[in-house]
């Protein structure tokens, strides 16, 4: 082996899924099975799909929007570490076992591996009134540049297992938060990237950002910065994808090598890099 | 080092709390603490408390019995894996990591750590009507001398994590099972004892086995076989009590070093050897 060779980092791919594929017994097995066929160090981070919302109404607990936003009061935080941590990701790391894949199912505060800060108060003008308001997301973490604990987490990798990480973290007091799950992915990767070299891909179910939302082939091949501020001026790229493209350039613009936006389906393709949009500085 | 010193193993205490430490979030912060202040290795198993059962009645779900046995159905062992490896697991470990115990929450399924097979439908004499009844206790998983992947979790210790073990385990073919916490206790202390001097720890609500069941102060301090024998024939020792005996013996019977049945609120007490009733061969 020459120098440049023994100075190679090892290979690491972060894979997100969402609801859409959890929420589908057959497309999450599809997922499940292309994932354990990736090579190299990998790491599963999942949504929680629309089962949170599911049981909570069925047990009368409802969804808090504050101002249009999403909010998480203490019952909620209960469904989501409930459904996020115990359901739904026992049961992938159960699905990935019996594939021979050694998952091991954690949140931010199993072995303090993400560590989160209670979102502050903000204060948001409101869009109807014009007036600013004063919002409390409740039990919503953020995440910084010391959140992710790689030495645990590499300790984990090396030694044979297979995070599958819930969107659920920790703040190192005792509390429980809840956490985006793309921004925890975003953040796993940069962290990591000073370890490995390090793959993001965000699966969700369209094969890409697309050109024309109705059309289902008219995925992007490559977005970078001036492209990204060309499709919003245009109004292509706005709402849900926006905060999913803010990550995707997080990453790539702090040592993450390569993030790829695409369909959970095609996971297979991604060694062929004919798979969804490109994200590239 | 003397050649018998390097012989040594490591020592590891396997605790496990049962559901009135759970339920009382003053018992379990005292608990907790006292477990953080252990030396040596540790693990920690949970069992459920009174929320599952409350959070089934929330949503409409019956606990089914079956010729007085709990039968865990589909929408059952939904809701235990919700509450012992989602709510319970990750409070317990957000409150350990506070203290700077580095606790990593698992289930049987994560790492492949125990694995347990469905319990076979059993025929068992209805005790009113004499009659041989087939009995299936749904998702139940039971345990035998291989389904503990002592490699991997040695892993975890050795790297200094500090399991928390919910008593959820899986079938390796994808199926997640409910199994009892007793048992995932004294399995999991039998099968580390190859590697470690192991502790296997009951904590309960109760100072020890009990002569009088109505005295508090009247906890035996010693019980082996022959005192086993007398206690039942006098029926000092029965109903709960007997399962949670049958696995102190299977522990020291096969390879544990000491076995204590204890108060909850008492674990500081445990290098005193003044505490609970020691089970002995």
């Amino acid at each position: 082996m020459n120098k440049a060779a023994s100075h190679q980092k090892p290979t690491l791919s972060i894979i997100k899924i969402g609801g859409n594929v959890i929420d589908n017994t057959e497309k999450l097995a599809t997922f499940l099975t292309a994932f354990c066929g990736l090579p190299g160090f990998k790491i599963l981070v999942h949504g929680g799909g629309k089962m949170a919302t599911k049981l909570s109404q069925d047990m009368g607990i409802e969804a808090k929007m504050l101002n249009g936003r999403r909010v998480t009061d203490a019952e909620m935080l209960k469904m989501v570490t409930m459904v996020y941590a115990g359901l739904i990701n026992k049961n992938i790391v159960a699905q990935l076992q019996a594939q021979q894949c050694n998952a091991i199912g954690l949140s931010g505060a199993d072995g303090n591996l993400i560590l989160a800060k209670k979102r502050p108060i903000q204060q948001i003008k409101n869009s109807e009134t014009g007036e600013t308001e004063n919002i409390d997301f409740g039990y919503v973490g953020d995440l910084d540049a010391q959140s992710v604990h790689t030495k645990n987490l590499s300790v984990l990798l090396n030694n044979g297992f297979i995070p599958v990480f819930s969107a659920i973290t920790h703040n190192g007091e005792g509390q429980l938060l809840n956490t985006n799950a793309d921004t925890i992915a975003s953040a796993l990767a940069v962290a990591l990237s000073q370890i490995y070299d390090t793959s993001l891909i965000y699966c969700f179910e369209k094969k890409g950002v697309l050109r024309d939302v109705d059309d289902e082939q008219s995925a992007i091949s490559e977005i970078n910065p001036s492209i990204f501020e060309t499709l919003q001026a245009q109004n292509i790229i706005h709402s849900g994808m926006l905060p999913k493209l803010h990550n995707a350039f997080e990453a790539i613009n702090n040592g993450v090598k390569q993030v790829f936006i695409g369909h959970a389906d095609e996971l297979h393709l991604l060694h062929t890099q004919q798979f969804g949009t490109r994200i590239t500085i």
